[in-house]
């Protein structure tokens, strides 16, 4: 996008106390990833050189989370200008451009980033690009004062006269910056303010001291919503999901109640794909062509052929894969398990650690035992196999192709193919019996009447 | 509602590019219809004599599905007038009001038809009663120039004069003419223009060329939302919801959570019927007076009595009628069944091509094996017999009325009524057997460590 | 709050036509309890000191939804004077403030009752305090008529003038009226009108023509709701809703999608709770620290401990306890049980009547068999017990700690600690039986479809 060399600083130490969680504040999920990675897939689809992560002490979590990016940390909170000036051992020599961002910010659009590289290749070339905005309401933020030559200033909006709070322009905080004189500006920052602290803010006047341009970029209020509590988290999740719902009907998926479904930031739908109300896409989903999403299913790291039914109530948990034409039913659960192509699993099924053939059909009720406590065991139903209902495979077992399984069997030794197998008790029945019964449990109701 | 002979003219030709569909764009359903039967059954109520549908090539399914309406084809799509001229046919000297409409546009009133229709009894009669409407943003759309006599002339946006772009009130496309004279006017509609086609609109110039007065009936912009993309289709949908919803407490039921309730276009609700959050009724359902209904619940094609009570997480599936007093409780499915007054099934069941007789309870777990790979088998459960939990109901069988099925029962023959019948194994125990299992186990995974 | 004495007059005697409903009106629910009992919840905070709530006749179901709270009957509806008249007897010499309420205006604050409470303290103190609003259609609402020392007159649209009809601030009927001028205004009241009723507003007239003072506190539109139809109740939910639903991100939940989530008047969350999208809270949930809550749940009168992992399609019915740690997974249904510390049930279960000992894995499958059509019986799992998939436990019975029951058997009897029991069929196989078994059936299919 940009030909000059472009890096990122993305600030990422505060805790967020306002989010009443142990974990820090990027790293609550939208869409099913951290926020600070939203804005780091922004950040890559503009072609930056090197990213830099501002972490906080203790977050051995979200160092993992951004990697391979470079990560510095911020030991002690000294404000704005501290943090980007923790970044200089990673950008030593560096002079292309350096753009600010803050990882509690993650709907920023690559555009709005790309103006901002643009802007810094007017003549002369401003040393600072500030991102403004004009909020609905302007309150605390802080307001750009424009010039002939550009932005002459950032001023708090606690130390602005009224005029300059009636300016509607305001910071956004995002910044685009010669990357040549970025430490030396941060060097000459200080923090004789209330609280002491380090304001990136303070560039701007010290750059035009030096008789440098500064220029603005404006950008949507709604792309530079901040997260600081559950509250604007949620309301940073709908935005998002409005968006991939958005860009999911404009693919040509039928979605019966768009505002019921929630889908993942890599959740991947086919062509022709209908989707019910109630539907949740968990990361790691893939949809083929054709495919009918009934209501009230779950999915989560899960791969699906074409033309595949699914659902109402149907779960697929990770490494549940579902080939061409397979049908998925109401209140089945399948986990680690192939179900290859044109089998049915309809009705009340746990399918894990499995391979179901194809063409197999599989009775409601049927459980695979995968488990023995300890260990985790494979069931292998073949290609064409029938497995009656109620029927439970006790793993480690094999059902060979086309074998028949009889309803109510619990299956411990593998079936060799074509074959029958039956597994149950010897059905003895006893006439009159349900009479005596309710005779004899009436007789004891009513003596516990009594007796209460 | 008129008195003179109607007929409507349907355009349902287009495939609908943006619809990213092999499904002809007016075929989408809307509340569970076509969008197009939506049309059609708002034109029914008018009395309209006769309803002639144009369709493109190839749509044989569009052709059923507007059965028993004539249809004609449009062969190449040559523009609206072309379009509205292949049903000449059918329309051969009729002179009554001839409505042409849009098949895309499926929300549009009665109520306003209505009024076009009764434009037309004005004196003198207008030749052509177009359906104007005040768009938010009036951009393309055509404009309608009134003069002291009625409509004067249609110019499209391209052509206007910045006078005419200033005229809020824009052509829907919606006309009702007088049949008399359509098949003349259209004869005499050119396609001098950029595109080559022959525009409707022009019958408007056409006859204020022959002396004849045109008029205007204003609709609202709602009714008037034309579908061409699957996210206009999401806003039909979500318009049609929430008549649907209005209607439905208007009727007397509670919906705690009118928004996450999904509606079909023929869903009849009894009187005091409450509706939990996230309950989707698909076509064909029929609910009954004092009916509760938890959350989590999928209903198509069925039907409920009265006073029943139904979810969380019950599916009704076609075939499935619940008589009055029963219960049909969480993971349930319910297929091509009838279960009987005061019957219970509460937990985990599938019950298929089925009777559970009058208050017969279910236990959990039960299955109905009603299938055998190749053919359905009937399942007749009588009158107060009590199926135990986690039963297996091989079909074809019988369980007489009073019987009693024991617990974890494969039932394969025929039960007497009031008999008990137990179909399962011995149980077996081994003291001590779990403890020398957990010390192999564990000796097995240190193992597997090691070799790890 | 305040520090003379306080009472309340609630209005409840209506039957509410509009609602369509057998239910008294201010019965019908909002997050789970009688509308007229969040207003009563609200007087609570306010340390009203005596509360009477005027009924209809045959309203006992409210006069014991209401109690402790004191209760008169309104036998004829003459009108709000003559209902708040029917409050004498037990206000009998009451001489501190009266608020007068409405059952069906559950939203109103006791931040804004507070202020009327207040504003009583004025010098001279005003004898009738009005709330009144500024609607966004003032419609046919009655008008506060202001003048120099306060409110001069409440008139109703209908008798308004051109220059009356112009006020914004409009009557809500919301009343705080000294109690010693109470009744002796009231006596005073007329029905001189086209309904012949007594209207409580007519005391704001009469109490000038005694020169006392009169006062207004102005309160917000949507506090002030009035539930009439199913329609407003939905309304009156969404906005009770949204208030819960702010709490609980507000004290550090994060919910992914708060606008389908439920909770009920009564839902506490602890700390670093997180819910998925679609969960319903009924009446009587306590959710602990670090609970994860995952989509489709459904829960009601249940306590859960710390760290447990729950759904999703997880059902928590009345009387369950799922201890710290433990999960529950999906197609669950827990009712009257205990399961212990950090116990799984994680597939297609039924847990009635039971305790899951700690530790315990339950199998998918299980269903506990807890009722013989007559009377409910009790299964007691042991710590560290391992149910296999598929079993039925036969209530009464008890599995003792460690002991394990092997896939798919029906426990009907005790089993000692760490033993191994197993209740299931021999398995039986017959190679090459399918073969035949298909052949025999697409035989069959062709001789029906030949008869056919």
């Amino acid at each position: 996008m940009s030909k000059s060399k472009t890096a990122a600083i993305v600030l990422a130490a505060g805790m967020g106390t306002r989010m009443k969680s142990a974990l820090p504040k990027v790293m609550h999920p939208v869409a099913g990833r951290p926020m600070v990675n939203h804005l780091l897939a922004t950040v890559q689809t503009l072609g930056v050189d090197r990213t830099v992560v501002v972490v906080g002490p203790d977050m051995d979590g979200l160092r993992r989370a951004v990697a391979p990016h470079a990560t510095v940390e911020q030991t002690d909170r000294l404000g704005t200008a501290h943090a980007v000036a923790q970044a200089r051992p990673e950008l030593d020599g560096f002079d292309g451009d350096v753009l600010v961002l803050y990882g509690d910010t993650p709907l920023i659009s690559a555009e709005t980033l790309a103006r901002m590289l643009e802007a810094r290749r007017a003549v002369p070339a401003p040393a600072v690009v500030v991102l403004g905005f004009r909020p609905d309401q302007p309150g605390s933020y802080g307001r750009l004062v424009m010039g002939g030559d550009g932005l002459e200033a950032i001023v708090e909006a606690k130390d602005a006269t009224p005029e300059q709070l009636a300016i509607p322009l305001c910071n956004s905080g995002v910044m685009c910056i010669d990357g040549a004189r970025l430490f030396g500006l941060l060097d000459r920052v200080g923090n004789a303010n209330a609280k002491g602290e380090y304001y990136l803010t303070d560039i701007v006047a010290l750059a035009r001291a030096d008789g440098l341009p500064c220029a603005v970029v404006e950008g949507d209020e709604a792309e530079l919503l901040g997260v600081n509590s559950r509250t604007e988290l949620a309301v940073a999740e709908g935005i998002v999901q409005a968006r991939l719902r958005r860009a999911a009907t404009d693919g040509g998926a039928t979605l019966t109640a768009p505002e019921t479904v929630f889908f993942s930031h890599d959740t991947r739908l086919g062509r022709d794909v209908s989707v019910g109300p109630f539907v949740t896409f968990g990361p790691g989903v893939t949809i083929g062509d054709g495919v009918e999403i009934k209501g009230f299913c779950h999915f989560e790291d899960c791969t699906v052929g074409d033309g595949v039914i699914l659902g109402p109530y149907a779960r697929l948990r990770p490494g549940a894969e579902v080939r061409n034409g397979a049908h998925i039913g109401n209140f089945v659960e399948i986990k680690k398990a192939v179900v290859e192509d044109g089998a049915k699993v309809n009705h009340l099924t746990y399918i894990g650690d499995a391979r179901v053939g194809a063409g197999a059909n599989i009775g409601a009720g049927t459980i695979t035992c995968n488990y023995d406590g300890f260990l985790k065991h494979h069931t292998d139903i073949g290609a064409g196999a029938f497995i009656g209902s109620n029927s439970a495979l006790v793993a480690p077992v094999r059902i060979g192709d086309g074998a028949i399984v009889g309803a109510g069997s619990v299956v411990t030794r593998d079936v060799e193919a074509n074959a029958l197998t039956v597994a149950r008790g010897e059905q003895v029945s006893r006439n009159g019996w349900a009479i005596r019964f309710r005779e004899r449990m009436a007789a004891l109701k009513n003596q516990r009447k009594k007796e209460a």
